[in-house]
This record gives C-alpha cells, sequence and structure tokens, in this order.
C-alpha cells in the first residue's frame, strides 16, 4: 500500500502538509502510508508548508465546529468534513484545580486538562481520528491498531460509527474494563499471550503481510499522521487558557509521543503568530511509574541511552518497556528545562483519590501517574508552583477501577430505618 | 430551611420561574425547598413567568456557553454563572444512527442522543447542576441525595468540584463500578440494606431530622429545581436539528421525570415561538425493563392505577418500583399518541450489542432498554420508521460491564509470533 493521499483523496490534498520528513536524518517522502526511512530507518514525522500554517488566524480556529476539527488547518487530513473519519472528539474541559493547587502549595493557577470527556473516554480519540481519516484516504478498507487498552477501545468505537471492519491486538492481561469496552463493538479482537511490546512488534510483522495489504495499523503504517493528532491537546489548552502558553505541563508518558507533540503544538503557534511564548519559555515535565520508566531513568542517569524494561504495575496504559519516541520525549525536557519522574503503584492509587477529591475528576491509572508525579516534582523543587502549570489527564477512571477498589467504598451500612441510620451515628 | 431564593442569593433572583405551583391542586408557594404541595401533599413543579420565557431567543441560546447554562433563561436558576454549582455538563452529541435505523428498517433518520458524553457519563449531570444551583442559592451547606448509581456518581464529582461536603445513600447492590465512582471523591456513603425504594423512603425521613436541616437532597427537598435539568435534554435536541422537534422520541423510564420533562421542554419551545411542533405533533414512547415496568404495565392495562413492584433485572438505574412521575409520564404518553414497552434482560444485553455495533455507542444497560424497547415499537407497530426518531442514551456502559461481560470478549488469543498468528486463521 504505496499510494500517497493526493493519489487517492482529492478531498484531502489541500491541507498544510507537505511531507513525511525522517527524524533522523532529514529524509522527505510524500505523504503515504510509511512510517520509517527508506534510508536510515528513522522515524517518519508530517512536516508542513509554513506559509500554509501561518495563514491560520485565531477566528478561522473559533468559527470551527466544537472539536478537534476545529485545528483542521493545522492538522494534515480532514479539511473537508465529508473526508473525516470520527467520533468528533475534542475540546474536553480545562478544569480549574485550585483545590488541588491549595493542597500542594501553589501560589499561581493550576489546571487539568481532562480528556476522559473524550467520546470512549481517552485521548486516544484524538489520535484515532487523524489516523482513520488518513486511513480511509489512503485506500484503506479496514482498522487496526496494537493496544494498552484505550486506543484498542477508539478504534474499534471508531469503525463501528464508520461502518468499516477492524481488528485489534492487545495483551491478554488487559483490565476487563478495556477489554469489554473493545470488544462490545463487534470487531476482531486479538488477545496477545505477551506484553504491549510483544503485540506490537507482531503487529510491525503483520503489516508487512499480503493478508493485511488492505489494514491501517493506526499506530503502525499510518503512524505519522496518527501522532499528529496529539498536537489538538496543545492547541487547545492554548486557547482555553485565551491564547496563552502554561508556564510548565505535567504529561504522561507511554512511548513519550505526547509529550513530543504537546511541545510541538505550542511551538507551531508561537511560530505562526497565534500566541506569544510566556515569560521564561514553557517548561515540559515528563511522568511514568515506576514499573516501567526508562524515559525518566535515562534522564536520571544522564544519557540519551533508553535501556528497555519489561513493564510492571498497575498503570497498564503507560505500559510501553520500549518507548519509540522516548529520545525526542528527552531532548522535548532538556530543551525546555523541564524534569521526569516517576510513581509507585501506591502513590499512584492515593494521587487517583487526590484528585478525585479535589476536583472532581476520576481518572484512570495514568491520571494517577501525572498527579503523582506532579506532587513529586513541586516537593523536589524541580517544578515551581509560583507558575502557572496544567496538568493532563489522558483517561478515565470506570476504566481502571480496580485500582482504587481496596480503598474506597461505603463509609457506612446501614438498614432502611430512621432507627438504624440514628445507631449508626449518621444523626450526630 | 424554608428561606426562599429570593431572600437568600438575588443572585438568581432574575431568573423566569415564578412560583412552585401542585401538579394536583394548582396551589403555588414561592420558590423554596418545598417538594409537596402543604394543601394536597401532590408534588410540585416549577412554574414561570410566560413573558419571560417569550423574551428568549435562538440568538441569545446559540451566544451562550457549550453546556446546558447556553438554557439559563428557560431554568429557574443559574442566571449567573458565578451562582453556578456545576461541572457544566450537557450539549452532548446528537449522533446519526443510520447504520441502527437500516437495520431495523427504518426510511426516515434515527438518531441517537448520547449522554453518556456528560462530565460523570450519565444524564444526571444536568438535573444535579441545577438542584446544587438552587441548594446552595438557598442556603445548604451539604449535597446529599438518594440513587440507584449515576446520580451518586454525579452527586459526589459535583460536591467534591465545589468543595462541599456530601453524603450519598444508595442501595447496597449496585453495580462496583457505580460505588466506586462514588466513593472515590470522598464524601460519605451510606450503603443501605434494601431497594431504592427503600432507600428513597429513608431519606424521606432523614430530611425531616434536626441533623439534616443543612442538606440539600436533590431528588427530595429540592427536587422541583432538580427536576428542571431535564428540560435541557429536549432543548439541546431541538437546537442540534436546526430547531426542530423530531416526531418522535423514546425515553427510558425510572421515575417517569425525564419523559415528563423532554415533552414540556418541547412544549415550552413551541409555546414560546422558538420552534414550530412537527406536522402531525411529536409522540412520545416510554421504556421500561421487565424487571421493573409498573408504568407501561398500566398502560397496557388502560389503568390510571400505577401498582408498585419490588424490581428485579440489571437495568439497575431505571429500577424504582413505585415511580413519582409515573401519572405524568402515562398523560403525556396517552396525549401525545405515543405508546410504552419494556425489555427483557437478554433483549437488553442484545441490544447494547446492536447499539455499540451500528453506533460505536457503548451504553449502560438503560441505554440497552431503550435500544430494545425502540426495536420492538418498529415490530409491533406502534412506532413508524417513516418518521424523524430520536432515542435517548442516558448513561455508560463503562459502568454496567457486567451485564455483557459473558457475551463479548476476544476473538481470538494468540501467541506473540507470525506463526501463531498464521495457525489462528489472522491471515486467511
Amino acid at each position: 500500500m504505496t499510494s500517497t493521499i493526493d493519489e487517492t483523496a482529492s478531498s484531502v490534498a489541500d491541507s498544510p502538509a507537505r511531507a513525511l520528513v525522517c527524524r533522523g536524518c532529514g529524509a522527505e517522502f510524500p505523504l503515504a502510508a510509511q512510517h520509517a526511512c527508506y534510508q536510515c530507518f528513522g522515524p517518519l514525522e508530517v512536516a508542513y508548508d509554513p506559509a500554509a500554517l501561518a495563514r491560520v488566524t485565531r477566528a478561522q480556529i473559533a468559527a470551527g465546529p466544537q472539536n478537534i476539527w476545529r485545528y483542521a488547518p493545522l492538522l494534515p487530513v480532514g479539511q473537508d468534513p465529508s473526508s473525516r473519519v470520527t467520533l468528533d472528539p475534542g475540546l474536553t474541559p480545562l478544569v480549574s484545580a485550585s483545590a488541588l493547587g491549595a493542597e500542594l502549595g501553589f501560589t499561581a493557577p493550576l489546571w487539568v486538562k481532562d480528556d476522559s470527556a473524550n467520546p470512549t473516554h481517552s485521548f486516544k480519540d484524538r489520535v484515532v481520528s487523524v489516523a482513520l481519516t488518513a486511513a480511509r484516504g489512503l485506500g484503506f478498507t479496514r482498522f487496526a491498531c496494537a493496544s494498552t487498552g484505550n486506543l484498542a477501545n477508539s478504534v474499534a468505537a471508531h469503525a463501528a460509527r464508520a461502518g468499516v471492519p477492524s481488528i485489534v491486538f492487545i495483551p491478554g492481561d488487559l483490565e476487563q474494563g478495556k477489554i469489554i469496552t473493545t470488544a462490545v463493538y463487534g470487531g476482531d479482537l486479538v488477545a496477545i499471550d505477551g506484553s504491549y511490546d510483544d503485540v506490537n512488534r507482531l503487529c510491525s510483522e503483520l503489516v508487512e503481510t499480503d493478508e493485511f495489504e488492505d489494514t491501517a495499523f493506526v499506530n503502525v503504517n499510518v503512524r505519522p499522521f496518527y501522532a499528529e493528532g496529539s498536537k489538538t491537546l496543545g492547541y487547545e489548552v492554548a486557547e482555553q487558557l485565551g491564547w496563552r502558553i502554561p508556564s510548565q505541563v505535567v504529561i504522561p508518558m507511554a512511548s513519550g509521543e505526547l509529550l513530543t507533540k504537546i511541545d510541538k503544538a505550542f511551538t507551531e503557534l508561537v511560530e505562526i503568530g497565534l500566541v506569544e511564548a510566556p515569560a521564561g519559555g514553557w517548561r515540559v515535565f515528563g511522568a511514568q511509574s515506576a514499573g516501567c520508566n526508562p524515559i525518566a531513568t535515562a534522564l536520571h542517569n544522564d544519557t540519551d541511552e533508553i535501556v528497555p524494561v519489561r513493564p510492571t504495575g498497575i498503570a497498564k496504559s503507560l505500559n510501553i518497556g520500549d518507548p519509540a519516541a522516548g529520545l525526542y520525549a528527552l531532548e522535548a525536557v532538556k530543551r525546555t528545562g523541564g524534569w521526569m519522574d516517576y510513581a509507585t503503584d501506591d502513590e499512584i492509587r492515593d494521587a487517583i483519590q487526590l484528585l478525585a477529591r479535589t476536583t472532581g475528576v476520576f481518572a484512570e491509572t495514568a491520571g494517577g501517574v501525572t498527579t503523582a508525579v506532579l506532587r513529586k516534582l513541586v516537593a523536589s523543587g524541580r517544578l515551581d508552583p509560583s507558575l502557572e502549570t496544567v496538568v493532563f489527564n489522558t483517561g478515565e477512571g470506570l476504566k481502571t477501577i480496580d485500582a482504587v477498589a481496596e480503598q474506597v467504598g461505603p463509609t457506612y451500612r446501614v438498614k432502611p430505618s430512621l432507627r438504624a441510620a440514628r445507631e449508626a451515628g449518621l444523626l450526630g
């Protein structure tokens, strides 16, 4: 499947995207279903026509729909609404977290960007909408992914809405909530007896077979498009703050790609003049779990060598032991003067409750990781509580209820009578 | 607690609400924390100043926020944004369900109003935002409810966001997802050894005690305000259809109140001239489960006597055996020429999968009830598939995954190798 978007879908040919560019050697390739450089095997990224981006205005965005497609003029696909394969994710709430900030000693505003509000309740709806819109434009007729759970939910739901067959690959030990929420949409669901990294490797092999020639793996053969969807999180935060970039952002890391794309979004907004950089620039912080911390460990060891790990722990949606964008995440964090840290399972459980109690946001384990790391970064002095900060919650607590099921529950058990209520102490 | 809104909160005194009116004898009372008529013990409802409602324009609504508060000029509270106790629910997707419509034989458009997209993933966020805004205006300092689950989630989350103590009462046998998603917010959670109707009775007693004088039970002592929040579902459907009312709506029934308020919203929109009624009017259809069908049974038996039942079955969020608004739901369905039906647990499970597979919407059991009843109504000829129809999904499948956990799962289990994938038949 080597057809380019230009050849197969004139409806997306008017995008500002110009080419796929190798992040390693800089070689350029046409916009097609290709994810690795033919020259150095480096990963590819979408490059844009600067003049096209520079024409985008705030008013143009404000006049767009109340979802990620308001940023279509900054994306490689979806300029024509009829070309979109989408659940219309995005414009999720930026929640003021003043009570959380007060507990952690913040004197500047603290915000939670709550992406559990997306249609399948994680940020993955953003990347899947962009990837599958590219996939259909490129002529693919089956949608697929390798997933730690949230991506599986999103691909299966998008495929159901679009009426396109899907085949989703997951590690066999996922949380039941994520398995059911994929299977219910009726596509094929393949449980692999291994880790996410095993699943990913298998998908990289399958994509080369004749039998999968018609199949777009959102995070393999159309990965460059997929990754661009994460930029919308950065755009939204800036727009929701009244076209400002926050001084500090705390972002969970699995492959590390989300962190790099939020940074890329901020950079683009400044370059094209839609936003001014904050005084002192913005600082990017990365969060991992103690059970899967290869990127943070490399930073702490002051090395660019990311040593793959065999992931453990409850933050399964972040359990990528061999993170594809780890080097680029390291680069962004170092360049901006940020830092990375990681949280234990107990710290994650505590942080899920802390976030829920102070903000009303019930996060999945990944959100617990980010909140726990926020607390650590303040305690260690790496993150400045006198600067405006945004923490990203990328998923929904309902998908990982087992993480807190033993921590929380009814505070009273009472028979249905006033007398029983009095005896239980409910009446003082 | 008999203070009126006018006395305690001038910020909400400019609402179009005029009084509380008895649905039984028509007696009027000031806007206060009162839910039953002092003369005939009938239920109270908010009445509006017709002239105030008639001043509301489409442009005024369109200029409002992207949530229920765009309809504040049609609500009894929340005119001043700073007065709102809210997670900003609403403007949930109206999803085109063309594939579902095709399977059921529709020739007219079929839509799913997907209220699982609300902050705590059910329509209850709408009623809670209105009730708690009233409660704070009336001077209450603790928030409470009797709940079948979704309401518990919403009250606990709203209280956490607002920094107000909460105490939530639930039947002890609720789905774990709904228990955890309440408890995680850190308020008090009281599990009652009994049915929802037992819980509700206990709360009606507690509200009269001195110890609960400071406590607003959203669906007891501020119930008239609470119920008005459901009107926003009707307003949104009309606005999202381009200011049109659909010819047919299918609505799940627990107390029956949601159905009456969607009908009330349509009636208001026509009366104030924002929308024209469809040719032939609109028809309202009610959906219950076979395990709790007192309202539908009364209709089928052609009687106005609703005989309370002891609920059973998987659709727990609809399990109210003694439905407070049942008579009013009967009235609306008869007046508009609609009908009611009910679905068995197996039909509910099938319908959850049908809806997910054809629309990408994963509904909780209540959404399965509504979809199953839609199918029955078409099959029996009660609902006309040549007329535009909207089906309401009021909750999220993740909260009731046990309902389908034995029906769906991985379609393949494979070791992580190309050879194993081939042997499993994945390569044709």
